[in-house]
């Protein structure tokens, strides 16, 4: 085989969905959908040109690569029910090792794109990174230049990597969001609207694109202004949660300040 | 007075400098720029036209406005010294009241816009939303009128609105740089670059510019997925500040989650 062309499906969540119609819209041949429930495979399947399956015995055994896109504690008995020889099976998780798949196949591998998926919005592919591993130097090869036909930041990351990678992921995506909910919470009490913080939300997130964040840091705690704090404190006495969060992040501001170890 | 032409700024500071360019590009007349350090005041005045000057006693009497960009502890004290008449002084800040500068003018307002300002990036005011309160209707009206000449985004906001609205900000962009500082770590530790985050993070505030923060949150916590958070909370027991973060926010998703009170 020189390059991946047919790939069968096997999952058919936010990542599925995006990965599938990406891999659609580049010219591969998208064999099969399957997923337990026969809508979501459908969905997907007659968006992408494919078969929908929900028996997992009907899936193809003659495809070039199987994408393993489900939730992480259901890829091992998935790629154990697999049961190929030498076809490529790949999974998708940021969290999960790769010889999880080695009762599937005997070429397995990693294909995780580092990227926030929501039905609603369509991702842009070029500018995800996505992290590869594989056990050979074959799948590898195949597996690089299927990514690079979808992005430009294509990097080969091991298992332990990937781990640290997917933990930094919730400091920097799902973590931010939470905060932008506790202000998205305040402002609504106060008859304001969530809209006048979103210019701010987009350059907080651009600066670091230009200046490393620990080169970045503002405000009452980095600047250990502790009447602006203790008013602050005041303020949230009514949201017990808001208010430990405060007081930690503060604290911890005024640690990475001193450079001390986090 | 019709409209605001001649402007004394008072403060040379990040917030300083950028509202002075951004007035001179507009055609404002900058009349002086004050500062108790010398160079700093030459530095931005230089750069727009206007007259550099440390000595308090010589800022002009003559001005339309002065702007009051000084350190927030620091706004009285610099306003009670002012006594003018009826020139409108304004200070800049989201968490003083209005009502300190009442000993500098009979005319007093507020002029602040809500972004996050570092000396190497030039912001684009126009989609900075402007916080305007004043003494008096005219007042508004005139600063009202000069706010929109910079930007699309003007609003009257009082004073406690705007203390909760510096509050909210602190959580939208002091804390997420914070979160984003420690996924730099935990990269950096693991040979891995910043740069792999870059899209997520772009992307993940990018998604609460069109959803709601609080219908927008993933993440092991929100799926209560116990087994990724223990792995997590082990990868962290190296980073005691890191780890309390962790197990604190994740607790806070699953409380958001469940409709509790934050």
């Amino acid at each position: 085989m020189q390059s991946i062309n047919n790939i069968v499906i096997i999952g058919a969540g936010n990542l599925a969905f995006h990965l599938g119609k990406a891999f659609y819209v580049i010219g591969k041949n998208i064999l099969q959908v399957y997923s337990r429930s026969e809508g979501s495979a459908t969905q997907l399947a007659s968006l992408i040109n494919a078969e929908a399956i929900s028996d997992f015995n009907a899936i193809a055994t003659t495809a070039d690569l199987y994408i393993i896109a489900v939730a992480d504690d259901a890829i091992s008995e998935v790629a154990d029910k697999l049961q190929l020889n030498d076809q490529l099976v790949v999974h998708t998780s940021g969290s999960v090792g790769m010889e999880v798949l080695s009762k599937g196949s005997n070429n397995i591998g990693v294909f995780y794109p580092l990227q926030t998926f929501s039905k609603l919005k369509d991702p842009d592919f070029t500018s995800i990174p996505i992290c590869l591993e594989a056990n050979s130097q074959l799948s590898l090869k195949l597996l690089k230049s299927l990514g690079e036909e979808l992005s430009n930041q294509v990097q080969f990351v091991n298992s332990k990597q990937r781990k640290v990678l997917h933990l930094a992921a919730v400091f920097a995506c799902n973590f931010p969001n939470l905060l932008y909910t506790a202000a998205e919470k305040l402002l609504e009490e106060n008859d304001l609207s969530f809209e006048i913080l979103k210019p701010l939300i987009a350059e907080t997130a651009d600066k670091v694109q230009q200046i490393l964040p620990s080169q970045a840091q503002t405000g009452p705690a980095f600047r250990n202004d502790i009447k602006i704090m203790n008013q602050h404190i005041m303020m949230l006495r009514d949201h017990k949660a808001l208010e430990e969060i405060y007081v930690m992040l503060s604290r911890i501001i005024k640690k990475q300040k001193d450079n001390e170890q986090l």
